[in-house]
Formats: C-alpha cells, sequence, structure tokens
C-alpha cells in the first residue's frame, strides 16, 4: 500500500511567472499532471497534493481530478516541513509514502515501480532514487556499499575534491515507511544557511536506506525555469517520435514535428516538416500530413491528405485532399474523396462523398448530399446577427462562383445556381435557380474617363 | 566491364511497411532509385536487381527504368543465395560484377568507382568497401595487411575482446571478378545459426581480396527502419544545403530548410525558415523566399519574392512579389513585375507584366494583358459542372471587387467591370460593365427589427 | 580617448556575391553596422571605415550613419597596409586606436571594452584580444607570460609541433597607442608569400604588447562564407532566445524559432513553433503567438493570440484572436476583443473594440465602430484604379456575406447590409440597405440540360 505526496508548495521564482511553477504545461498538460500521470500505474490508495504558493490557483486548476487531496503548507520552510504536514492527515498510516516533486515531468511509470519494489522487498525504511549524471554539480551525492544500501549523502557544497567524483546523486524522489518517517519527522532540525527543513535530513535517521538508479538520467529534469521547460519538452517529443517511428510512420525531418502523447498514427503514415498533431488525434495508414500543418482532436482516415491546413475536432473520411490554406473547425466532417481547396473554411458543416469545396468558400452549419461542386467563392450566410441557421444542399447540385446562399435554405438535388447569385428562398430538385442582374455596357467610358482627368 | 547486381529481395521486417523497403522515399526518390544513380557513372554494361519479397511490386515501381533486368530469389535465404541465383544470366561473362545492397542509398559514385578502380588496377580476385565507425558494434570486422589486402573477416559475435578493438568494418559492398566468383558459389555452406548462405563466405575463398575505405562513413549507413530513414534523409539535407551555401545562397536557419537535389539556385538568392525547394525549380539571383513556402517545379526569375506561399508548376518572373498566402499552381505564369497578394489561387493562368491580382481572387484559365488590376474577390468562373472554359482580359482592365467572370468570355483593353457585377458577355475596349442591382435603403428597419424581438 | 577603425575594404571572394561582405545581413542588419554597435558604449571620438572593393557601394549603404568616416584603400596589400591609409587622417593624435575587422558581428561590447581598459591601465604600447579555439588550427598562437604579456606570435605554419598545442589564438582585434603605431607603420614590410603588409607585424614592434581573452570564444566568429554566415545567426539567435526564457517567456521548440534582438516580449507570453518575430515588435503578457506566424514592427497587447498569420506593421489590443490565416498590414488596428478570422487581410484599416471579421474578407482604408460584425467574403472596393478612398461603418453595423463596400461610403450604426449587396452610397443609421436582384427559379432546367448532351 502506497501513498503517493507531491511536493507543490514552492513559488519557482525562476519561471518568472504569474502562473505557480507545477502549472505550467508541458506539451498539454501540465507538470503536476505529468507526475500524477506517472504515479497512476502505482494505484496509490490516496494522492496528496502539498500546495502552498498560488494554494487557491494550484487546487482549482486541478479539482476535476477525482480523490485528489490538498494538504497546506501556509509558511515555505523546506521539503521537511511540507512532509510534516502529513502528520495529521496520515495519523495510524502503517503503509508506505512515495514523495515527488510537482515539477518532476519526465520521471516514468516503470522507474516508480522499481523504487517501490526494491523499497518493499528489502523492507527498507526508506528508498531514494539515484542517477549517474554527468554534470553532477549541485546535486547531493549518494554514497552506497555494494549492495546499494546508502552510506552517505553529501551535499554538493559539503563535498571533498574526491567525494565530488561521485556522479551518483540524489534525485528527490524517495520512498519511505511512513512509521519509521512520522518518528523521525517532528525531531528534524533547521541547522542550514536557509534555515529550511530538508527531508534528506530525515533519509538518514529513519534506519536502513537503498538507492535505485534510474535507467536514464533525463526522467529526473526538474523545471526551475523556461529553459528547463523546453529541454524537458524536446525530451518528450524525441520519445514519442521515436516511438511512432519505430511503429512504421515516416517523419520527415522529424525535429521540426511535434506531437502529443494522445495521438494515434497507424502505419505508413508520412508526415512533413513543421507539422503538428495534438489532442485526441487519429490518422489512418497511409496518409500524408503537412508540410505546415496543425491537426488537433481529429480523425483522419487512410490516404488522405492535408497540407498547409489547420484541422481541429473534424473528421475527414477517406481519399479526402485538403488544403493548402484549408481549415476545419467545430465538427467539420468531410465525406470519403472530397477536395477542399485553399482558403475554405468549413464549421460545423457536413460534405457527403466526392464533393469539392475547391476555392474561397466558407460553409457554415451546412450539409452537402454526395457528388456537389461548391463554386469559387460561395459563402454561406449563417448568421442573421443573432442566430445561426442551417443550408441544406442536395446530391450532385453545384453552385456558381461567389454565390450566397442565406440560410435558412435548402437546395435540391441537381439544382445550379448562377455565378453571382445570391439564393434566399428553398429551390427545389433540377432548378436552375438565378439571382443577379443583367449586364449592361457603356462603351467608350474609360475615354471619357481619362479624358476628364 | 562491371555488370551491377542491386539486393532487393528482402523484407525490410522493421520498416513496418506495406511498401517494400527499397521502394521508401528519400528526398522524392525511392532507395533503390538511388542506388541505381549511384553506379550511373561506372557506365555498368547490365544492371540487374534480385527482387523477392512483394517482387511484383518493386517490379512494377521501376519498369519505366530503360535496360533494368530482374531476377527473382524466390526464398530468401542469404545474400550468397541471392546472388546465386545470378549464375545462369552471367554464363560465360568475364568480366566483374559490383554488388550492393538496395538499401544503401547515401553510398557516393566516387566511392563506387575508386572501389571498381582499385579492384582492376590490382588484377583482385574480390575488392571490398571498408569503413572506420566510430561505433562498429554488429558489424563484421576487416583485418588486413599494410597494403589493404584482407587476412580476416570476423563476425562480430566472434570476435575477441581485442579483435572487437578493430573499427574497420565491411561495408556490404562488393566488386568480383566474376568467374573466380562463379567457381565458388555453388560451393557456399549455410553453416550458422540463421541457415544463410553468406556472400561473405565467398569472398574469402575467392583469391586475393582488398578492402577500399570510405572516405565519410556516413555513405554507408543502410535503411532498415524509419530511424534510419530520417537519419539518412538529415544527412543527404545537409549535403546538399552545404553545397549551395559555399556557392553564395543564403539559408537562413537552415536545419528547417529542405532543398531536393534536383534543384538549382543562383548567387544571392535568399532562403527564409521553413521554406521547401523541390523537383526540377530554378531560383535566380537576388530572389527571396520563405518564410513558410513550398516551391515544387517552379522557375522563379530574379529579384522575386514568395512568402508563406505554395507554387507547383509555374513560372514567376523577375521582380513579382508573391504572397503571403498565394497558390500558383497548374502552369500558373506570372510575368514581370506582378505582385499576386494574399488568398489568390492562379490555376493556368497567365499574367502580363505589371498585373496585380492582390486580394481573395481564383483566376483559372485566364490570360491577361499588362498592367491589368484584378480587383478584391474577383473570380473566374471557369467551370459549368462539365468543361473547363477560358477567360481573355485585355491591357490596363480592371475588376472592381467581388464580381465574376463567367467563361468562356473576353474582355477587351481599358475595360472597368463595376464591383459586384457577374460578366457573362463579352465586352469590348474602353467600356464600362455593369451588372448589379441598384441600392434600396430601408430605414429604421433595425430598430423594427429591435421591438420585435 | 579611442578612434576606431573597421576594416572592410576586402572582397569577400568565398561569400561568392555581387554584395560587398561586410553589407550581408544577419538578422536584420548588416555585419558592418553590427560592429559599430559593438563599438558604441566605448563612445569612440571617431570612426572610420576603411573601404576598397566595391568602395561606393559600402559608402552608400552605410551614408545615414551620422558622423561616420570612410577611407579609401584603392589597392587591398593586407591589414598593415589599410591602417597605413589612416596616417595623413590621424596627424597628431594623441590617444588609442581600436582596429576591428568588419566581418566580425558577434564580439561584445563589454569584451571591447575590458580590452581597452587593459590596454590603458597598462600604458601598453598594443593590445591584442585573444582566445582559446577548441580546434585553434589556421590562427596564429599567441604565447605569454604569466602577466599576460605578449613573448610571441607565431602564424600557424610557422609553428613547431610543440607551439601548435597551444590553442590560445589571435582574434585580429587590437587595441594601439596611435602614436607608437604611427611610428612603426611606414617600416612594415611585405615579406610573406601574399606580398601582404600584416598588422600583426607591427604588434611585436611597437613596445609592451598584452593578449586579452574573451570569454567566449564564439565571439570572435568572422564571416567569411554563407556557411560562417549561418552559424552566426544561430548563436545570435540562442543569446536572444535563451534571454528571454530566463526572463520568463515560454519558447515550445525554441530551434524553429527566430527573434529579433530589437523585440521586447513580457512575461507569460508563449511562443509557438515555426514563429518569427521581427523588427520594433513588442508582446504583452499572456499573449501566445504561432504556429507558423511572423509577427514584424508590431504591438500586440495582453491576451492576445495569434495563429498562422503575418503581421506587420499594425497594432492589436487585448484579448483579439487573429488567424489563421490572416493578414494585418499598413498600420492596421485592431480594438480590443476583436476576431479577425481565416483569410482576411486588413490594411490600413481601425476596427472598433469587439468587432469581428471572421472569414474571407478585404477591409482597406477602413474604420470600424464597436460590436461591428463584417459578414464573410465582404470587401471594401477602396481603390477605383487611381485613388485609394476610405469606408466609414458605425456602432454595431452588420454586412451580409459576399457584400462589397464601394469607397467612398460611410455606413451608420446599426444599419444591416443583405448579403451579396454592392453599397455605393452611404447608408444612415438602423436602415437595411439592399442591393441585389430578386431569385429567379427555372424548374426542370438541370433535366433539359442532361437531355441536350
Amino acid at each position: 500500500m502506497v501513498v503517493v505526496a507531491i511536493l507543490a508548495a514552492g513559488r519557482g521564482t525562476r519561471m518568472k511567472s504569474h502562473l505557480p511553477k507545477v502549472l505550467h504545461s508541458l506539451g498539454g498538460r501540465s507538470l503536476v499532471e505529468r507526475v500524477l500521470e506517472s504515479v497512476e500505474p502505482l494505484s496509490p490508495s490516496r494522492r496528496i497534493v502539498i500546495v502552498g504558493y498560488q494554494a487557491e490557483e494550484v487546487k482549482a486548476a486541478m479539482q476535476s481530478i477525482p480523490s485528489l487531496e490538498f494538504v497546506e503548507q501556509t509558511v515555505q520552510l523546506g521539503t521537511g516541513h511540507a512532509i510534516q504536514q502529513l502528520l495529521p492527515h496520515l495519523e495510524g498510516y502503517t503503509g508506505d509514502l512515495l514523495v515527488l516533486n510537482g515539477d518532476l515531468p519526465l520521471v516514468r511509470a516503470q522507474t516508480l515501480k522499481k523504487l517501490l519494489q526494491t523499497h518493499q522487498e528489502n523492507h527498507n525504511a526508506a528508498t531514494i532514487l539515484t542517477a549517474h549524471l554527468p554534470e553532477p554539480k549541485g546535486y547531493g551525492r549518494v554514497f552506497c556499499n555494494g549492495e546499494n544500501v546508502v552510506q552517505q549523502i553529501v551535499e554538493d557544497k559539503d563535498c571533498t575534491a574526491a567525494q565530488r567524483q561521485n556522479r551518483r546523486i540524489n534525485a528527490g524522489v524517495y520512498c519511505f515507511r511512513w512509521q519509521d518517517l512520522a518518528r523521525v519527522l517532528p525531531h528534524l532540525e533547521a541547522n542550514n544557511a536557509q534555515k529550511e527543513y530538508y527531508l534528506t535530513d530525515a533519509v538518514t535517521q529513519v534506519g536502513q536506506v537503498m538507492a535505485v538508479d534510474v535507467e536514464d538520467y533525463q526522467e529526473i529534469l526538474g523545471i526551475n525555469d523556461r529553459l528547463q521547460l523546453a529541454a524537458a519538452y524536446e525530451i518528450l517529443q524525441q520519445r514519442v517520435k521515436e516511438k511512432w517511428m519505430i511503429a512504421g510512420v515516416t517523419l520527415i525531418d522529424p525535429n521540426s514535428i511535434t506531437i502529443d502523447e494522445t495521438v494515434k498514427l497507424h502505419t505508413d503514415v508520412i508526415i512533413e516538416p513543421q507539422t503538428h498533431l495534438r489532442g485526441n488525434t487519429v490518422i489512418q495508414t497511409g496518409s500524408r500530413i503537412g508540410p505546415g500543418t496543425l491537426i488537433e482532436n481529429s480523425q483522419l482516415g487512410e490516404n488522405v491528405t492535408v497540407q498547409y491546413s489547420v484541422v481541429t475536432d473534424s473528421i475527414v473520411q477517406a481519399k479526402s485532399r485538403i488544403g493548402p490554406y484549408a481549415h476545419l473547425r467545430g465538427q467539420a466532417q468531410v465525406g470519403t474523396g472530397c477536395r477542399v481547396g485553399n482558403f475554405v473554411e468549413l464549421k460545423n458543416t457536413k460534405l457527403g462523398d466526392r464533393t469539392n469545396v475547391a476555392h474561397l468558400s466558407y460553409l457554415g452549419d451546412t450539409t452537402t448530399g454526395t457528388k456537389v461542386n461548391i463554386g469559387a467563392g460561395t459563402i454561406t450566410a449563417n448568421y442573421d446577427g443573432v442566430n445561426k441557421h442551417p443550408t441544406k444542399i442536395g446530391d450532385r447540385t453545384a453552385t456558381g462562383s461567389n454565390s450566397v446562399l442565406v440560410a435558412p435554405v435548402t437546395l435540391g438535388d441537381d439544382v445550379y445556381v448562377a455565378a453571382g447569385s445570391a439564393v434566399t428562398e428553398d429551390v427545389p430538385n433540377d432548378s436552375l435557380v438565378i439571382a443577379r442582374s443583367r449586364q449592361v455596357v457603356k462603351p467608350g467610358w474609360r475615354k471619357k474617363q481619362k479624358s476628364q482627368e
């Protein structure tokens, strides 16, 4: 049994932000949400977030997460002091306590599992996560015997030159047998320059302590400023992109592409440069996306192409071609074999199969049949200034260039709308509809105009 | 005299693809096409591709390449077995055989020339390509005497600790005196865990073997998965971009730019970030392209600027300015000193010199004279649902905003089209043409409407 | 007192350019302008640029810089010869001379200050800038005693193997007591393969010489070809981006972003990938810019979002949302809480607060009131082929889809323009204006048409 405590009370001064540090977003989710996800596979019996600086804002941001508990640390007197706040909340608890910082977004669940397992199998009083850093400067060094039993933890500044050679450092992730820790916690002292109570001091007093190495030291990158935030994003992205390349997705210039962890890609998808895939997006086999494209919360079928476009909250079925410079949003649905061309916006609009909207159109709240051809510059006037109204267009209907369909309006099957017409009333099947003036030519007009100049 | 054999029978399982590995595209050409290009300067008397897995698909993809031969290896029993399939096809042949893998897209022609030359000048039975790898793990090590005569080739797993220190590896590119190889080939044995016949075994049996080092070890990167495909693309791109920078082209943020090897750039061209140049594109001196632009199979004259646009299969003459957000395609031709502005699509359209199409227009199948001004929102209705029709516009003619030109239609010189007009009939020179309704104002309408709400 | 001499007479052959090397642009400013900026904090009494190759072009490009002097070196016989040209211009001068190459754009002002200070405090005859290079090949090595007094400067090619181990190199930036240098200059000899007069030879003859190390060796990167130009840009960009990240700006994928040094960003601005910020741009707190966006010479208020858009010379006030695919230019001003959507161009147009221009519009020379709604496809016809005319739109007015406002024209408050109308005359408050034809339906037309096919 394990209770998880997440330290989220600090100010995070170096972020230079109005937002509490742990709420900063990393690839669509906040730092502390990522920490919560990493502990999920441990099935913790309770998850307690220790809040302090901007506590209300932190709590508000996480209020939708079920059964999360918050404990307030009203003054910030160090990690030991933070965990002391748990004493009244964990009275009589006989299991283990896992302590993590809320700014540690890259730690893997399997790493925490290994930490917990080692802790429990060896009946340790405490088990700490360690890493071998290429640049250990600034970190406390951990000295173990051959069985990974911790002999000593020495702060960087207290290290001898010889000790400083040790690259094994304390990652600040701890597993405690709670009852051992609870016994020690009240007696911590703040004998240091910062006058803070350190949890590390407790580690050395609880009994047998072991160290567990993290496999990849990048996991323990803490986020203290925006440079580290950017570095963490790059590491995360590398993980995600490698995963998809190994799974059979071609990324052309992967460094220029970003893919949220929530995205699902099938084999033989090709992603071109400068493309961003976000949220609950699924792209099926044979599709080619980009360059310069953003797809968010959208489903794309097989063999779809999207180039230089933005697609959000929409569905595109097989073999349809989107872009360049198209914008699909608001639950747009594009059928199979459609073409949505340049400077076209679809909002809450459903296109039947093999329908073309090739140029300079806005379709809002519109439903079309199959094999419809929407002429260049056709616009649905779906908004009367107060409400939005629907437009319905039948099979094989074609609209002329620069026509306006004033909603609510229904065009039947096989209708033809003359170029430049404003359609305000319903049109039956097989009709030509025309709403424009006859052409008047005034010969010699330009010459007259010139002579006046 | 040299015959080239390309091994293209393998499955390429790690690509996780429906497509045979050698058909995967790397910068616009398939892996095996790149290998064929690298042997071209050797003027091989025959080029034989050994196919197996998805043989029909591989053959179909390459059928347009003249005088290419295919030999089928119906079961895949190793590289030695693959070359055994050539025996009936090369009976009596007295020249040399160059063997390459079809997944080796980065090897340079000059490297192969050096291999062949060394082979022939030294009257070797076989000559193999070697490389000095920083990370030789997994490769067979090649041990030579001081004259580059091969003494031993040892597989990685069979190496002693001392042998493993040798970083000179077998790149898997071989040159054989065919008659020596043909004598040995039938007697190869499959004495190994995979029960495969290895061509390497033949190497040690044919007679004097020499090794030739590749200059740049990146040349021998084989493509086994999409990570290696991405790595190869990066290497290729670095080659191309360095070439153009040395030749006098400014690349701003070169890492974000991609340039096909087929593109030609003149000095003092400036390429801005996130720009992609593809196919048979030529850009002349003083032009500035990007950011965020794709140019494909297009010719751009001197001092052209293109920003955030897509230009395919088109010609833009000197001093014209394109974009942002313009789309030229389908043999568009833009004269000198033109401006094609935002949200403009030109398809199979020819603009005379000093013509402007500045905003929100679609011109299809259109020819304009010089100094024409196409008003914002002007659209050519070139498609009647069955056929495409042409539009002709004379010199100095101007179209008003949101006008439609219903093709086929011809506007003379010095014509002025009133805003909002639909032009359906030809217009003589010097005329004003107007096709719209008079304005009707209903005062107080909004107040009434409000009182009804 | 210090006079600055900048060497800008060389041809820069390896740039392969029609433009003189020192005029090449690096992040919006030429190389030589950057050198001039780096000496500015020294408050030099005179700044003399020594020009030669394409002298007129160099002088023309810099003519707007006040009190800059040019001295011509008509033949290029080396750096020593270049400085000899100053003799007639500095007769009787008793201060110091700082000599820099015009292709040294990354040197920091603080480095030059330290050089000058060391020079003056130690009463040196000359003081030279040195750097410790990881790859010193090709550079002259500087040998000093423990007090940084130069003992010897040896050209790379003249170095013994032992001397070549010294990584401290001559950066080619010199500070001289002018009277000492002036005494030596006339006696320089061209005893070398190039038959050139080297300033380095003067250094060893003037008296006590000291060396000052540059802190970051990247500062002394000289630009000789476009590869070095690209490398310098990357270094510059890294400086700028790190500065803003430390200051509290989030950059998502910083490698894909470029930010001119002239840009000002407030804390908690978020910059998405592939975004470029240029010129005198200021972005206030909470704004989110990108992906794929170019902002140039523009002011953006708090909590503005801009996505896939180009904004130049414009102002956007708080909480407004721009894009995707919007283009603001020519002093556009967007009020607070506005929305400028896809395929919209604003040129010299002022939008009142809470005004929407959501789709496919061009507004030029237009002023709107507050809470205006511009319908999709609305276009202002502001150009009659000769002049531009203004459009004025009152508060709460709404235009229908595909309407044209033919300027000069004024629409009052609470006006409603019917879809597809061309408005040519002023419209009073509260009016409905309509200028389109009634709809005519020709039933069965499509069937007839089909029967004729």
